[in-house]
């Protein structure tokens, strides 16, 4: 038996020290993984404690007065102000505690059998409303629709970057979802990376497309009107249902009835239906599961791709 | 906008009431999915409440005197005493609350454009002491050994039944970590289909040996005890390390020295060496994160599988 040798300390030290996010892939299933040494300076982060839930009546940097609390914005839909200032409607402003950095250069490189690069993204935080207490099912169909109209606009400047591959776009509602604040507020990450899990969906489509000549969604979205089953609504453009193979209760997808493949190439017309089945949606689980915690995601294909039939 | 028609009511009526577990496959991922319906019985799933930690002094069905109160046992280690009355000193029963059944056809079907088969395959728990309330860290080596002895004997018992093509073996241990009962146990589940987590690591490796003809276990073997970065404990047949594209913290990997790719096939040696090293390693863990709570899993390559050299 022997105990580790403590060789390569310096090296990892100075790593460590530096503080920037680094994404490492696995070589075995090619996953690329974030290692975010910074943010365990979160508050709640790695913490063993269990986490108390959000007090109402405490400090909210996403307040109206508390602009200054966080990185200045990067968009804001407004009423009257100046930038910074109380005014506005909704505001896109950098996370603070960010899973990748905007500045640097990937530097990929090989460890030995392993491959790195540097943590390179965009981390950035939709403010969805000035009042502290609504929730997403709760806010006015407007405000809703800026919500997913701010998404569509941040996408459509951050894939000029050519690093980024890839936008993530979602929201944790309540603690057990893992939301660290409780005003109510959506997420972007844009990677230099695919998911694993979108790169298995797109090509799981593509393997369906291949053999069918017809995209798979859209056989979804023709198969479960017909059978009603797991259908939960219908509009003009959107399909709400209860997908077939569900990992877990309670799962439901919102299927665009139109074959799109990139989320920010929606008409105003198809994100404001969208806006109006996303809220009606939240307020069914509100109702049904009594308001419960709950995380969405908006699977969309990756930036730097063109319009994919499948 | 329509609201779902009330058509195909009788047939989903006597699915469910029939209450037989059921796998779906998503056609998008191709991930088949363990559609549970009698499992909601179980005293804790589903619920909206929290979960209260399991209490001490209580009713336990896994203590000495309370054989009847599980399912006739499978196989048994014991001193004396016959079957299901005490006297062993590790026990396996099939599950009260299975999530799949073991009697029955697969079935395999289509339903238009899903697929779909009988929820067939065995789900068993190993009960590892009579101790109520001895952690697996606690137990005597010979004790751990005998653990997964049992796994080894309940694999190679299975794997003559010819539905079956993989077994999961893991423990949760802790509320956290979703177990339900405190009296430390560990988990076997046979299923008729491989899953994907497991099918990419295998094609993982696979694509790494036909390009580098060589093993990528090994490899990481070999990188990681030159490096001794990430290296945990080794002794001669296992290394213990932190991967390099870590999940989530304190994700820890057992390794074995010599290229073996299915559990059930190790030597007595091979078990009892690593019976120490998982004893060690949970210690440890014991001791830098005050007794967390933790899930572990055995990788291991499919049952009806020959040898693979990947």
């Amino acid at each position: 038996m022997r105990t580790p040798r403590k060789g390569a300390s310096r090296k990892r030290t100075r790593r460590y020290n530096a503080g920037l996010p680094e994404l490492r892939k696995d070589p075995i299933t090619g996953r690329w993984v974030i290692i975010a040494t910074g943010r365990a300076q979160r508050p709640s982060d790695f913490s063993r404690e269990s986490v108390p839930p959000p007090t109402r009546g405490g400090f909210c940097p996403f307040c109206y007065g508390n602009e200054s609390k966080t990185p200045p914005e990067i968009l804001a839909y407004r009423q009257d102000g100046q930038a910074n200032t109380p005014g506005w409607s909704l505001r896109v402003v950098p996370s603070k505690f960010p899973a990748l950095r905007v500045e640097g250069e990937l530097n990929r490189q090989g460890e030995g059998m392993f491959d790195r690069m540097n943590g390179i993204g965009a981390h950035e935080v939709i403010i969805e409303s000035p009042e502290h207490e609504s929730t997403m099912s709760e806010l006015p169909d407007k405000q809703v629709k800026e919500v997913l109209w701010a998404l569509r606009s941040r996408v459509l400047d951050l894939r000029q970057d050519r690093r980024l591959r890839f936008a993530v776009l979602f929201k944790n509602h309540g603690v057990t979802a893992g939301a660290t604040l409780q005003h109510s507020h959506s997420q972007l990450i844009a990677l230099p990376v695919i998911p694993k899990r979108v790169r298995e969906e797109i090509d799981g489509a593509k393997a369906y497309f291949d053999y069918k000549e017809r995209c798979i969604y859209c056989d979804m979205v023709h198969q479960e009107t017909q059978a009603t089953v797991r259908l939960i609504l219908e509009t003009d453009r959107f399909v709400v249902l209860s997908p077939y193979a569900a990992r877990f209760p309670f799962e439901t997808w919102i299927v665009p009835r139109r074959h799109e493949s990139h989320f920010e190439e929606s008409e105003a017309t198809t994100v404001e239906n969208l806006a109006w089945v996303l809220r009606e949606t939240l307020r069914k689980m509100d109702k049904v599961l009594e308001r419960p915690a709950y995380n969405f995601m908006i699977h969309t294909a990756p930036i730097q791709e063109g319009h994919l039939a499948h």
